[in-house]
């Protein structure tokens, strides 16, 4: 069987969003306003909805945290780079796309995937190795914002990297020792920005491959941020230049 | 004892930097580098090192992750309001204070903290009811930028923004239903930014004592980011506005 298991109230709730009737939805039985809600609003796409007792969702969703709802949803559906969809020359929204050079934790990856949603980004991509695995971690930490991604698993980075170029965007890395602030960049333009692991920070070949390596602005006696908050930067800075 | 423990390799590396020879030091014996590096810059700031085996780290840590080492430093300082030390008007520096309102899981109290640190903010202020408490988790997921606040636990949040206006800084609560868009904002002046747990947001008696409610600019089918997004995102843009 190749279901896809999502826990949690707010994943449940955007894979009903995404895929509505394509689903399995287990809610807990009781009262809880949250939980009717949830099960009303998945009635209303279409999912087929189970109210259960707490002690078959702790066993179905073998360990991971689940608030009360899993669903049982079509598994993610992985693109090649090629079939990447990008906004063409007419349309009004230029590209964003965020690449990832190995981001190992769950944590950081669903979260990463969260703010590339929140802030617009149509796409997300990461190398088939030394990248977090999609794990009922990830699909939680990233709050459901996975179901809206395009997501794609390239076999290297630089190569990724050389074919979104080729497609008319910029690729900006993203790394402490950065030559230019990310605020003095034209991040209006189509744009692939690549986060790096914390510490290690980007690989030489991917640092090689960008078209220029931007910092963040920071002062005090830390130099670095976590990885998730540098995205979310990242890509609000793209955002607010975009108006 | 009131020791506080410090666990991994980031963290302790932070003790040791803000309190040098007022710690002991444990480092797991054998040839990895990094850790050597470790022990030595603890012995040049003065602290008391043991090189020690991994038996002894797992017994001591109380199953936090070590990385292979740990410190006993002296208690967090936490200050009264009162005692905060905020920049004079002849400073160039202008302040920046973050409030939290119940930001109850320790990892994105310790990344709100690593953020805030990492763009300048000088003080950290939460109520004593209804936040987080400081554990080894929260330290961990500082990455020892908590060793560098100020950090203020107050008994009313409604209380402390009024007591920081008075002292001349504009209060911004950040919150998705805000009026206006964060870079709207002039956060040059003095500020304090105030966020809210996920979800429930700020509360209404906090919302009403700040100056303005800002929202960030958001797209797509995604309402919301974690919380320690949000904070990265707008200390981000008071550090821009700043130059």
């Amino acid at each position: 069987m190749s279901e896809r298991l999502v826990c949690g109230i707010q994943p449940v709730r955007e894979a009903i969003a995404a895929h509505g009737s394509a689903l399995r939805v287990l809610v807990e039985r009781g009262d809880a306003p949250q939980l009717d809600a949830l099960a009303r609003f998945a009635k209303d796409r279409g999912a087929r909805v189970d109210r259960v007792a707490r002690a078959e969702l702790d066993r179905e969703s073998r360990g991971a945290r689940h608030q009360g709802a899993i669903a049982y949803a079509p598994p993610l559906r992985l693109r090649a780079l090629e079939a990447l969809e990008l906004p063409d020359a007419s349309a009004r929204e230029r590209a964003l796309v965020v690449l990832l050079d190995s981001i190992e934790d769950p944590q950081n990856f669903g979260a990463v995937i969260r703010s590339s949603v929140a802030f617009g980004a149509s796409a997300i991509v990461w190398p088939e190795h030394g990248a977090a695995p999609l794990t009922p971690a990830t699909f939680r930490a990233s709050a459901g914002a996975i179901e809206h991604a395009q997501l794609c698993v390239v076999r290297s980075l630089p190569h990724a990297i050389d074919a979104l170029k080729s497609r008319g965007l910029q690729v900006i890395g993203l790394d402490a020792a950065g030559e230019r602030a990310v605020d003095a960049l034209d991040l209006a333009k189509d744009t692939a920005l690549v986060l790096g692991a914390e510490g290690a920070g980007l690989h030489r070949a991917v640092k090689k491959s960008c078209d220029a390596i931007a910092r963040l602005p920071m002062r005090g006696p830390l130099a670095s941020l976590n990885v998730s908050a540098a995205a979310a930067v990242a890509l609000y800075e793209a955002r607010r230049q975009r108006g």
